[in-house]
């Protein structure tokens, strides 16, 4: 890792860009040069998935197309950021060589076809990638033009083939050393599963094992660390020839919600990458959330990936209308385009590029939203919407480089969330650990509160306030961090299912840790899973809230209880319990509740830790203040995202970078509108 | 093709014939006679999946056993069908040569078993089909009984195998001739997919490539012309020796709305065989619809396969009770039987044929309604309700090979369906092309007129008005003939997701096709797809209507607006617009609606283009009056197709055909009750 | 089979034991001992998965750690249920010998893992189990803690490798003797099925045949067979070398529901067994029935295992709190744990022991409710619940051995489930052959009258009723026999779909069977499959009851009518029939009603047969009272399975086992409490 940054002033604006799919329409190619001045566009992503087009045939390679695309750009006054085409590879190599491909956990040789499909250990693909990756840097490592790398495209998946089974094996050598150790960590004897000879270990499959925790959440951890591997294999002759050119690759969210992604540990991945991209597609207008809610989850997960280097990221993907692969595409409205790109801008991300310049004619992509539609037009609303997007961005362009400052953190484990989902018992249904921290981020996002969402790796040290729910997996290391900070001043919340298994997924030895109990002041006893239709409510403050899915059993001993219970065998029991130890403060959550209780108890904590937003801006529920800062300004973006007008109320004066005015007192923002306010520090 | 129609003067009643499995039961043997007279039955298709009775061991026949039945059904006056039996193939066929089996898309070789599950590539199969069908063809070729041949059985599916795989190199190189315009038509350098050596193309699969448009569509289209390759193979030996005998084989209906079979292209397929026959399975009584919305989508598939070769056609299989395969298998209620039954003549069937004759004594197919019963009685309600049809069908013996004549067309495409349901964009839960048409054939129905259901190949100039909802793919072959229908005086009505990609899928270039702005007035920009809970609506004559999945936002040009839409960042733009353009007229439709929508906007265009039903027949919703028509005679189905009495009114005289007396004024009709009226020209 | 009996006079309480896993842990292994003696637990199953601790390598063993075990177990007065090692294998043998693991119906072999995954035809899985179960019965089979030898756990599954394939084709031929009889009992000529050689045959398959009932059914009597005679290879030298330790294998539940386990036929399994024992796992607490719905579930259940083979069985494992595999793995509320206990007790087990001992501390039964938790405490509820139970079964030990008597059979049949299920027809959904078994018992349970579940090969004369429902496969012997059974003077119940195939599935000939029409006095003439949303209702002594999924019509010859349908086309005809037949009585229940309904038919049935219940205890619905007998005495289990408190009147006095006091009129019972009452005969 080094700590490059984007060499370039603007804040940028363009996206992918797939000339090789237009080379028979020279046309085409001359108008693209004309829209993109006219969309206010100066950055664009080359070569992803163009090995066909690079190396038609093997040996044989074909930069012309290219050289004239980057110079063409470099002549407009636009940036490249250049991909190496890894993510897809050409029909002629799988052919000649099947190992390329991926064998499946039903250990099945795939075919030809798709993307993200190639095995990261087989020498062939490495070697193949490493030739047409050093002649891409050869001739364009100097590129005046040349912005950054782009290793592959959305590493994901993994591979069951021979040669990943065999550094498998070798990987799980380096860890344990010795077969003993291995076998108490995966808890060899339960199902007569001891391993005798390293060769009997067979990587987690539908066909043989799957219900070895340890195996399943090692295998997790290797593919990781053999996706990095092939990613670090992947930038050597990048390294060697362009060492001043940052290197990115792009992540992703999962599912709807836009929980972090979850087949790869991306808070490892971080550390190798100069800076942070990621690809991010709400489905905004969706018919089972409010807009303001699903811009909370935006919120969170781009606070993650900001987080993971705790400096400004870059949005590589969007787009600018509906997609193609949700259930339904639906189309933004007119003037979400605006607000969900500054809103990326708002959480610290210094682009908007989009996921694709211009619609493809043919395959599965082609009613993929885009910049440039079939007709070519750029009259049409969505080439309107985004050329409108880069005249704000030119207005706002200072903000670039600039920093959110957080005083609140949230704990997210990628090894937890794997070895929790993997855990029998509970209900599987409604763990949903990623879903539990975003309700617990929105408490802070309405009270535009900055946030940072932090791993286990990172300092806790400097946040008044840390919050680690549903840590099912704790380390001693772990717990050992977690009673430091609280000892030495800091306010811990966490909640039911934290703290009951170590590193390798083994129940901890006489039960909850010890320094849980000390800290929390009590003793968790049972966890009560509840069946979907039942509900309990908790009491606090004299008032009720819902509770559902989970409730903690658990025996205080010194804490002061908070709240209740109101049902069940455990009625009139502690669902949530504070305690003081050291300089610091703990809070434990009991029980799966309603939004609001969250919302009440952080107004307490806030309260008691002196939380506050920076912004003096009063709105109602579904606005949101997100705040970047530099050295001498802050930089408040305010943000309608609800379907009706809003009354803000500014308690002081402020510089409206998009209309270039001075405004204060009452401010009616129109559905979606978003207003960049500068204040001085 | 061949113009060669059914020899012999009756309205066929009979079916499928299994004697093979009653071999050990004289008895039985001697029953079926007895009671095919007293079912009124005159027509058995034999032969169906026999080839272990025919060919017990390789290279030895035993026709013995087929020689008696054929000759006694010939004596008692009765008519043969006879298949051939490459439906399914003996178990040492698969045992010595397993390449006659399939291979799966995951390229798994099938065991032996079921049916439908023969390579229709295998040289080997292909010869063991050509020795048998000679032999039927040398021994009954010539027999008086015979009236028809019926290849195989159900054609369906599709092989993976290595032969397969090179014969569909072979077609694609003849179709394409250059790798260089399959690549342009697959968009090949789309995530490096571009083809290098022919070798490279493998058929679509979900271990390998899925994703391309292009491929899977040629797939699909050399899936029809394999089998159809297969079918002419099969029928060599049988147009030499029986050059007068004509040769069908047996269609289906997909899913319970009964959409059209969506696997082969029917209308490929159609060019190949003498006469249609198709099996029709419609699930009344049903928990999720009235008994007239079921009627109105037999009417629809029925009339598509009539619109084929615009000539009579044949039901080849039906049950007289319930069917063993639905999810529910409830058996019909009196009078449906007869009702159902008239419906098939109604719509164009010179047939009611079964499957089967006898319910079999074991395996699954053992409770599939059947004339005979394992009561072996003539006396129950089923038996008793088939003896009904029997004597109705020759009361009206006379409306064999009479026509339908009808002024309207409604398209459908089989590779649109194909390239639609494959289309990435859009939902895919809410596309459903063909259920689409069949609301909009239900307009139609409920007044008695008579619409045929065509395909592209075929002529519109004679139809008034012309009908092509989300007609996706549109070739300019397909464009030109549509501008040149509604230039020269035709109306046409389309709707939303069409004429998007041309006949490889890919889209038109510059958007729009500039045909279709010219005839339509107007310039399609997006499409909306809506969230199932999204509503919107328009507004049309003064009426509100419910809008949901689909809105198309256009710009008018110069079309005149019928209705505009009511809500979301569309409201008050066009939603349906009238041009005028030529001597024609275009209609376009730009939101899903409901049926209450079509009916009354088709009542506006039926009066513009003047349409009308023959008939002189006032009733309710629920009857429907179909009509056939010979050089002397207008025949009228009538059927109530309600759980209601109906009172209808005829305003002139007719002679019902079923009591055979002539009746006029106010007639009852009890529930599920037919009347067949005969009137002169 | 032997009838040994356990030679121990204690109710056995205690459990699976896996020290294997805690080898490392010599603090948990002496905690163990005094923590087993504070439970009051007495029984501990040994070696269940523990091969690889037993031979870590090919050949050589290790016993030490198992003698130091039992032999401590011993010394603190307990007894060891002796577990074979073969429900999982050492990765070694895998490795070595694939073809110990099984190969899946799609023909894929099988990787290591899991555990019930070894083929039971490999020559070399069944050379390894004889070596070690002899080493076993060597060493332990004369010490004087063991009290009982374990075969394996939970046979399931098949396996479909060459050795298997080879296996049925034999079991074939012993069966059949000639194709010509295979190929009609599997009406071969349905889809030229017909089999020509044995070494086509294969088992059914996903990928081949799966709709030859015949065959199907075959397979399933073939696995049953084979894996019994796997069960006999195991028990080959523990015969030999303790001929007088008892031997059992543990017996399972399918689904929510605990019906029946379907993938083996436990008639024909019980009669190798010398006690029937079985694993329960009620999901109780859940939130889509009432407890009382659940608990007449649990008892059904239990009836038919103890049917079986008529004595006290052993209940081998359940949980003292929640599991690990439901869905949802809600703990047990206070109090349901002692009441559940003594559920089984009261249907006749001689035992409660649970799975497991100890809490896992790893992979993926780590949270499945165990007595001893992760803290290792004896203070923690489910610890004192199980300490409780334990002191019950001290007070109620002379219960041990004694029997339950019952004067009311219900007849389920395995094969006949087999074949239902696979029947297309009807409607898979709602078939539910073991439900609606358990809506007949409930209508007794209710009333605290004894049961008996039965199979068709146990005698039917010493009972007043024999209640056989939807017994759709009737071979001519099992008609014969309940022909003899009515005309002798006993009184049968059946319904729709009964009496419809033999026992090869092939349909009877000519209609239902001649014997059947006699004894009911009708003919079953169709049976109408109603859709989820379809309601008919019958009319019964002035009272409507709701009717849904299925309906029989028939034609009445002779029999009484107590129910005729209200809808539909048979609105009017008898839906319920009662006959008179020598000495006997029928009953027909046509159609599938509400509850209610059985309830009061078998309350008029009730009191024709004189059946009451012994108890003299009245009580509202929901208190379940059971009993067990000895000589002398009478044992009544009153048992609350409600969340209220439920007021009981004694009509005479009774001993209370649990509180040692005499007790008569108004008793007041606690949500869930239980009390055990003893009465002189």
């Amino acid at each position: 890792m080094t700590d490059k940054t984007v060499a370039d002033n603007r804040l940028l604006h363009g996206g992918d860009y797939n000339p090789d799919q237009w080379l028979d329409y020279p046309e085409i190619l001359k108008d693209d040069l004309r829209l993109m001045k006219q969309a206010k566009t100066n950055t664009f992503t080359l070569g992803v998935f163009a090995w066909s087009a690079l190396e038609p045939t093997e040996g044989e390679f074909q930069f012309g197309w290219l050289d004239e695309r980057i110079d063409a750009i470099h002549k407009m006054g636009g940036r490249v950021i250049l991909a190496t085409p890894s993510g897809a590879r050409p029909a002629w190599m799988s052919k000649k060589y099947p190992e390329v491909l991926r064998t499946s956990e039903k250990r099945t040789k795939m075919l030809q076809g798709g993307r993200h499909n190639h095995c990261f250990s087989s020498p062939i693909y490495r070697e193949k990638v490493a030739i047409i990756n050093r002649k891409l840097a050869e001739r364009y490592g100097n590129h005046p033009a040349l912005l950054m790398w782009h290793i592959s495209n959305e590493f994901s998946g993994d591979c069951h083939c021979d040669f990943c089974q065999a550094n498998f094996r070798s990987w799980l050598k380096d860890k344990y050393e010795t077969l003993e150790k291995l076998n108490h960590a995966w808890w060899g004897p339960f199902w007569s599963h001891t391993i005798t000879e390293w060769s009997e270990i067979e990587s987690p499959s539908s066909i043989g094992e799957s219900m070895v925790h340890g195996l399943n959440l090692d295998w997790k951890r290797f593919v990781t660390d053999q996706t990095i591997d092939f990613y670090k294999h992947e930038i050597v002759p990048l390294r060697e020839i362009s060492p001043s050119i940052p290197i990115t690759t792009n992540f992703m969210a999962d599912t709807h919600d836009l929980i972090p992604f979850q087949s790869l540990n991306y808070s490892e991945f971080a550390k190798h990458v100069d800076i942070v991209s990621w690809d991010c597609y709400p489905a905004w207008h969706n018919d089972w959330e409010e807009t303001k809610d699903l811009a909370a989850k935006v919120g969170f997960i781009n606070d993650l990936y900001r987080s993971l280097k705790q400096q400004p990221f870059l949005i590589m993907e969007s787009t600018p209308s509906g997609v193609n692969w949700h259930d339904v595409n639906k189309t933004k409205r007119p003037g979400m385009h605006l607000l969900s790109s500054m809103q990326f801008i708002a959480h610290g991300s210094d682009s908007v590029l989009y996921f694709q310049w211009r619609k493809s004619r043919g395959s599965s992509e082609k009613f993929h939203g885009a910049v440039v539609d079939h007709d070519n037009s750029e009259t049409n609303r969505v080439f309107q919407e985004v050329s409108a997007v880069g005249g704000a961005l030119e207005k706002i362009a200072e903000v670039k480089g600039t920093h959110k400052q957080a005083r609140v953190a949230i704990v997210y484990d990628w090894e937890n969330n794997w070895a929790l989902n993997d855990a029998q018992g509970f209900s599987d249904s409604t763990k949903q650990y990623p879903q539990t921290l975003q309700k617990h981020y929105q408490s802070f996002w309405k009270k535009d509160i900055s946030v940072d969402i932090v791993t286990l790796n990172q300092e806790l040290a400097s946040y008044d306030l840390v919050i680690a729910p549903m840590l099912y997996m704790m380390s001693d290391e772990t717990i050992s961090k977690l009673e430091s900070y609280v000892f030495n001043g800091g306010t811990l919340v966490s909640s039911y299912i934290s703290g009951l298994v170590d590193d390798t997924d083994l129940a901890h030895l006489s039960g909850w840790p010890a320094p849980l109990k000390r800290i929390f002041g009590m003793e968790v006893k049972e966890t009560d899973t509840l069946y979907p239709k039942d509900r309990n409510a908790l009491i606090y403050n004299g008032k009720q809230y819902e509770i559902k899915d989970y409730c903690t059993i658990f025996e205080n001993k010194e804490a002061d209880v908070l709240a209740t219970y109101m049902e069940d065998f455990y009625q009139g029991n502690p669902a949530v319990v504070k305690n003081s130890y050291g300089k610091g403060k703990t809070y434990f959550i009991g029980a799966r509740t309603e939004q609001s209780f969250l919302d009440d108890l952080y107004e307490e904590i806030q309260q008691e830790v002196k939380l506050h937003t920076e912004t003096n801006i009063l709105h109602e529920e579904g606005v949101s203040v997100q705040t970047r800062e530099s050295d001498d300004y802050y930089y408040f973006f305010v943000m309608n995202f609800t379907e009706q007008k809003q009354t803000i109320m500014l308690k002081e004066s402020f510089y409206d970078l998009l209309t270039q005015e001075t405004i204060d007192e009452h401010v009616e923002l129109s559905p979606y509108e978003v207003m960049v306010l500068r204040k001085e520090k």
